[in-house]
């Protein structure tokens, strides 16, 4: 059991119900979800000990969005209270053609305008294992890059084993803020994620071959793209899923991971129909994190991949899977076949 | 059929089903409404041409609200569209000695950051009767108080009757900030709307020996305040509704109508059970008005205070009733026998 | 265990959830029921053997309609099929001083148009005990007219006793029609049930010093209507509810039965609140049938309006309710404490 | 801008939710729907001024039906009101190989009853630019063909351009019945819309080596129809959509136009899952009008095409899509990638 | 029409809506259901008399799943009512590599704990066409091993044919026990439906090269086993359906009777998407009894899979299609169009 | 912040929705809860560190039950995990005389038939201030007699308060039975709860003049019943909540508290309407607990009986409210208006 630490936004998520659109709603479905509590969710879920830092409001919606990650078990001790809102974002869930879509109604949100002097990172650091954060957290403003900083600083005093998401929000900054800043975090980073438009984004690079819009992938150009990143930033690892869009309900499904000088890609999968695909990339993180910290390469991609597979069966942003079941499927059992 | 324009914010409302409470909730309702978006509403329920001033953003939501207005005919061609966000509150509906429970998250809302620029009042008040705003509108910032300011003066160059519904909210201004904006209003303002704590918050008036937290109302105070309104305001009437809070389900509901000089007290109903309380001032703010513009002062406060104890019986902010169905509890039947 | 036997129309009844109006409506409740059915599902669930005959669709709303009989064991052998469509009705259930209303969409419903020829009366009257109709089936017109008068025959024929709820409905017929009809059947009636209003419309009797929208009633005014009715046709007995209207959620209930040449008055029951009342005057026909069947008077008009109390906590049409249940208020316990 | 006028009938839709039969439904989903109702909504959601005109009931689930269209900002002040009754029609969603079932129950509604006296046409189409009917108001019977008639002259009067979606109804009408009606028309259209079945039983034209039940569709077939057509009746343009059914679940979709001599082909599409089949012809008629009205042939043809392809993700028999939706999926990316 | 006699346990099924989790859900789904129940329903829905033997508690929840039955039709007189409680099972619906997910808690329950005197076989059976049973019955303990019993020489002391579904449970006993009960059985089966595992866990049977994990069916090892088991056990016919499982949404299948010497194989579908398996291997059963009391066997073949397809559609354990239905799939129309 | 310690069963609680009977529902709302896990969270809800001890299946159900109590800040783990199945009850909710009704399904639960080894109790109690037990537990049989006596014993041993709730239940064991047993605990016991059936079930003892049918109640009679009780137990105090029974939706509420050699009696509320009876006893005991840790005894009762009177009005078992709320209508704010 490893304790990990995340960082970052807890949003509220309002989303129809079915296929319906915003337009036609009557009723929103009730989800509390954000990038780096959806990788704390899926790690605690899987029996590792995990903390979630971040800042909710007093009153009752910060409130449930802490009772959310307390009923999977996470630990919110950390979790700040204060300031005005739950940043929130409304989505509407597509099919065949029509993509699913978000719209974000964020600032201003009590995390966002937090202060360093919200949290005491040494106390949660003390004894921990490993710490995850994303490139959505600093691109929420000032603020949040200082706690961000913070928090890097404390995990490596710590001995921490750090991973980041690069995760480019390019409605909440640009390409040439979020370089300077996400630039100045990787000293500290052990393992990156990142697809190619993250990666160019936040960090200037970008894998050969790729047309994100088609779904082709290329994976020499990744495997070079990863060569150079490790090169350049000294990272222990770099990994990425690899989504082929064949539409918003009809996905292919793999990834690869670089890590001591070899490559490891997983087994593809097809997933059809999804049923939500919102919390993919975190459950992915979260499974690459678990394979990590207690499988070897090869076993954490394939963990990393199959429980982000599943992830897309589930509705909401978390992953409420066991590990027996990420294991069963990497085993090799996609039949489907009823449990009973 | 009378032309009525009102001005102020549409929001989002995210209500709990039936008594849960927010941190039950796994869906909430979807509803949208606001103080003058209601009147509105009432208006054109009634037949009357309803025309609804705001600005929403370009998104979905904003689009949403728009079409709930639409749906029941206000027209919305005077909406700008543009800015951040739909302002939101949540509401948990209580039950007995359990209190409903409001939530706002509406600062930096499309409406309260908009401009005079946005707006063509001429073009509004050609051809009205009616112009009605409440003390929300100002309260939410500077530029919602110039747009006021500029509504209210083009209301008076077209010959437009106008009425204020004073409405203090205690969480969007102060005391003395309402005020200096308030009394600077009052001018522009032919019909007032409030109960003792928004004559006293917002103009420093006080009806003498009522208690708001007992329920117990002096009807002398009120006449008394009244009185002094009109005479300081030179307003042409000035009307309250009189609730007695016996419980979250339970409350006696009249009202009093001062003008020309004489009072008019409404018929008294026992409003048991209150199936949903928001929205219930601004349908007697809209029964008022069409009372005003079509009845005589009697039969405007009967009708107000009968649209409002109906609008307790029906779920969301907006008051779904039909003239005819106002005329009847007026003309006596509240019997609850079934219409067939 | 009785043989009973009703007939009439069953229609598909859509109601708006919870109190919302039919244009808030985005989804409607749905049920099936009709007065002579909902006797038939009470005397089913209370143990005795009942018989609903009718005509419905041979389409999937009219095996519906069939299936919910049958699933409270009902029989319904004797149901014919085809025609063109099942009767519809619209429900909105109102509170407080809102009444709950009804929109009648039943106008060339299957039963309405069925022919005598398409029943076998002889065969479900053979063995059975008692036959019950209501005054809303010959308001349906001609065709039905002369089915209810085959059925009226054939139940003499077999000395089965014979009941009518004269149910009178001012959307179906003229009270100029119904005396003419509804006097022609009296002859085969036994025991006659109905308020002040039904006796008046359908018959030309009426009670004095009641008024319906007051809710005011007059006991004597009814046992002199009832003593005349009985004198005129030499009917059994004769009965009815005594509905006090005090708001859509609140009504007082007691009952009144004259029988042998003697008046038993009921329990009076307040109910507040109401769930659904509508199939609550169905439920004291039903209950009045089990009571005479089963009982002595006097425990039959207490059967009666125990079970027709009850029914107005049940949502739908039908009378969920088991005799026990009936037994145990009857007997005096109506301190509504939990049994476990 | 244009100004787009639609006649016809709207019904009250009542489907079962999620993939339930209507023996399983204790609720119904509520929509309001129909062939030319469902064009004027598209249209008004892609920015031109839509006007429907048709006949609904009094009550309040005329109103509903008014208030749907309203809020889509369709113009409603052509419609008449009253009558006996609003068209209802049942809908069980299928899968796989089990078909989507309809249940009519429209007969008597207020538009079949409805006389040429009810409208005021020449008002409506002055300064429109476009009429469109379909051939399922005219089976509607002998009154409506006359309300046809005297739309379609009125149309011509004012210079308006005429659409005709053929849509035979083998439950409404026969095909001697259609062809006598619909022929009269034809001089009339200057566009039609029509697949096979559609060409030959209203107007007697059949496409070779098409065969409806296999989804085998011959282009060959249908260009040789279309060019007899467009000879005989010397339309504009003759368009259809050609649907590929697969399963309830998953078709093919691409469309035809013949128009100036030439045809046009468009994109091809596999809509899978397909969430609502319902209203998918009709949001290809409206994506033609709104294609011929603004873009070239080649566009009209492909944003026809890709206009209904997204129908068939969204529940009900509304299109709710806007105008840069469908652009963007005319322009190539129909990948589902979440939109945020 | 025929009389047909099940016997065996019904369940109270508890189901999360959509795809949700159990760990997620605030509401299950109620349905009632299981093998033998499942059978009597789908034989009355076709058309026949349906019996089903049980033992149900007396309280509402018994209650309910007797209602359940009658609503279909199917007689529930030889039900017997007491015992402890209802068997319970939790249900979550799977997809793509995600399996549904069942958790029994049907210990204890009254028909596990019933005793021979509890039932009136010879008064059942009398007149009676065929008995179905299930391996699953026996499975539940001693008690339901002799009830079993006695009512397999009951249904052989009126002649009538018997069949069962062998349906090996591992979680209620082990394959030593299952060989010794169930081989006590065959003598009376006339019969006998059965996958590979089924065979090689109750009976010792085995097809050679086929894999139930990766959907590898060999039709010849199964030939080879129907032969061997229909030479040892003297049946009229052995019968299996043949899944493919490709996921949790997506199955091939079909199926194979072995009579009169003679295979019979059956069409082949593609089902995608799976609404709700569960049921379909009962609806498999009921439709070959259907077939091989009406139809030539191939026809019953093919109606057996057919229904069993359509049953995949379906949500909830019973199967509501019509025998139209069945037959129209059988006939060839797959394609899924609108029946309107 | 105090250390609480609860020991008993949760269960998962399937009501139906509304006011449905349970013969009507179609889907259960899902809760989890019981006597002790609902103190357990009511402190949690107030600010104190609340433990619950149970034992729950391994499955997704038993997780879910722990989920629930995790979310709302209860420490879970003492609750070992395993055992057979987790406790079930039906409950549906009454109204006016129709009472709630409540079927177990509770037998061979895990909890009944853990063993004493399965807990580390002197791990939990080491620095706790207070244990609370029902005579729930103990009724559930031998085991978990065993189990409370345990705990009894070690929390004697680490000097923590005990309170004991009677909760006679005479569905899971005779008076006889019970009074061995309880009278057993009662050495260990410092404070005891319970009403006049309680007490004289339990222990022996009964109040004169009290009538629980009827809802009257005589203090005189508990008084002297409570001085009894604790001259022979030698309790630090004895207290019960007073329900007057008026109907299912309308209780009289007050409570009175014995300790020091004084009474102190509550304030008096009608609760109307009662949204949720169940859990109502058990937020009065957690307001007890809460009130004699932090408060003097007269807000102890009246905050008890204030956190009860709300309880009423919430739904679930579970007490979902603040101490800033109890607080808040214990200072006499009663009036249900709404809070914004």
């Amino acid at each position: 059991m490893a304790k990990v630490v995340t960082l970052g936004e807890i949003m509220l998520r309002l989303s129809t119900p079915g296929q319906e659109r915003i337009v036609q709603a009557d009723e929103f479905d009730v989800n509390y979800g954000g990038g780096e509590a959806n990788v704390a969710v899926s790690l605690s879920n899987y029996g590792d000990e995990a903390w979630f830092i971040s800042k909710v409001p007093e009153h009752e919606v910060g409130q449930a969005a802490i009772n959310e990650l307390r009923k999977f078990g996470v630990h919110t001790e950390a979790v700040a209270r204060g300031g005005k809102r739950l940043g929130i974002y409304f989505l509407e869930t597509g099919a065949s053609m029509r993509p699913s879509k978000v719209i974000y109604d964020r600032a201003n949100s009590s995390i966002s305008e937090a202060r360093v002097s919200d949290f005491h990172f040494d106390r949660v650091f003390k004894g921990a294992d490993w710490f995850h954060f994303t490139g959505i957290t600093p691109a929420l403003g000032k603020n949040a890059q200082a706690i961000t900083l913070a928090a890097l600083k404390s995990a490596k005093k710590h001995g921490v084993t750090v991973s980041c998401d690069l995760n480019f929000r390019a409605k909440l900054w640009t390409s040439e803020e979020a370089q300077v800043v996400m630039n100045s975090y990787m000293p500290y980073v052990d393992y990156v994620i990142g697809n190619e438009e993250d990666a160019e984004k936040c960090l200037g690079f970008k894998p050969e071959g790729t047309d994100v819009n088609t779904g082709k992938l290329s994976i020499d150009g990744y495997k070079k793209m990863f060569q150079d990143m490790v090169k350049k930033y000294n990272f222990k690892g770099a990994a990425c899923s690899l989504r082929e869009s064949h539409s918003a309900t009809h996905n292919g499904w793999s990834a690869l991971l670089y890590t001591d000088g070899k490559f490891f890609q997983s087994k593809h999968y097809e997933i059809n129909p999804i049923i939500d695909r919102v919390g993919g990339g975190d459950s992915f993180a979260a499974g690459l994190i678990y394979g990590l910290l207690h499988l070897d390469p090869q076993q954490a991609i394939d963990f990393a991949v199959a429980a982000s597979a599943l992830k897309h069966t589930i509705p909401g942003d978390l992953n409420h899977e066991s590990l027996k079941e990420v294991m069963d499927l990497m085993g090799g059992d996609a039949s489907g076949r009823v449990k009973r």
